[in-house]
């Protein structure tokens, strides 16, 4: 087991990938898995996988592999989605309205509990999908932020606003943000940001597309 | 330079990261930048900048830095994002209808051509945000494939669809799957895929913020 700090980040993201490979065993009712099948459709080789898991401690039985309810549980409570958390939502318009209706959310364990917009003319609506919410305005987030123990927020404004709301977001006392605008946000380094940039993928695709025949 | 193959998959991730902030300073009328003016943000040495765009070609030129307009042009064509690719959609359900209304994409340079949807009672149904698409059978998809020359795909059905949407993708003629599903696609390596797993963003900030104290 290796100190959280010195994990290598990839490592981690993979943590992310084995654990969607062991619910899709899970949910297909296979009780246990070698290293090696965990990796192969991953691409990778049993020693990364062992390597790997390794750094966050000892899972596996020898002769048995990694049992997947009890592997599931495991790398749940490394990633701290074991529990459900709250979050919130910046930005009430289309991408925020398409992210609201995504179930993958609650699934994974976190709660929309509340919307922020800084269109103030917006407060008081509801939000399809999320009936137990409506708009707010932006200063009314570090009172739902403090109330509902909120740590993460999901910003889903236009690139032009984006900074500007991610400063409100900290001020207000979050401490992670999954940003879907395309701008590297400025925040302190003590602050997690995530940042799902659809051009990036669209680029590495182009990328890899532009590099083979046809 | 160095053949493209042996490129690192990071230094080509980064290479859009570089292009992100080529275009923000572009925006706001800069016209050379250091490698350390544009590393400082992402967080990243000259160094590390330098060696990056080396394996790309030469850009810069001594004392002036690079020119943001001449490296943004370059980066593009790099990347085989600089001229328009046709692209299609397969799944008209919300996530599909989501992305169908992100403008994102023209502004990157990928026209949406067709729509595809496994529900043939959807058929002929226009969708909002693509005044010039109806939602087509799976069937119809390799002839606009051919007569569009398309060869990338958007992949946004629920995952339970999304393997056998993505074999239906690849019969059609597609080179490139961008896949919103929250699967591991098994596809033929000479296929291209990004996935966009929201699951695997908002588990890698639980991970960071789980680290932090509070």
């Amino acid at each position: 087991m290796t100190g959280r700090d010195s994990i290598p980040a990839p490592a981690v993201q993979r943590l992310s990938l084995y654990l969607r490979q062991l619910e899709a065993l899970q949910f297909s009712g296979v009780g246990t898995v070698s290293s090696k099948q965990l990796g192969r459709s991953l691409g990778l080789s049993d020693a990364q996988v062992r390597k790997d898991l390794g750094y966050f401690g000892q899972f596996g039985h020898p002769g048995v592999g990694y049992r997947v309810d009890g592997l599931i549980q495991r790398v749940r409570g490394i990633l701290g989605t074991d529990k459900v958390s709250n979050v919130v939502l910046v930005g009430a318009g289309n991408p925020g309205r398409a992210l609201a209706s995504f179930r993958g959310f609650s699934k994974k364990g976190f709660e929309v509990v509340g919307i922020f917009d800084s269109d103030s003319s917006l407060a008081g609506q509801p939000l399809a999908g999320l009936p137990t919410c409506v708009i707010q305005p932006m200063r009314e987030m570090a009172v739902v932020v403090r109330t509902k123990s909120v740590r993460l927020g999901i910003l889903a404004v236009p690139a032009p606003s984006a900074q500007t709301a991610a400063a409100e977001m900290v001020a207000a006392g979050l401490r992670g943000i999954l940003n879907f605008a395309p701008i590297s946000l400025q925040t302190d380094p003590s602050i997690a940001v995530s940042t799902v940039d659809l051009a990036v993928h669209l680029e590495q695709l182009s990328f890899q597309m532009t590099g083979s025949a046809g």
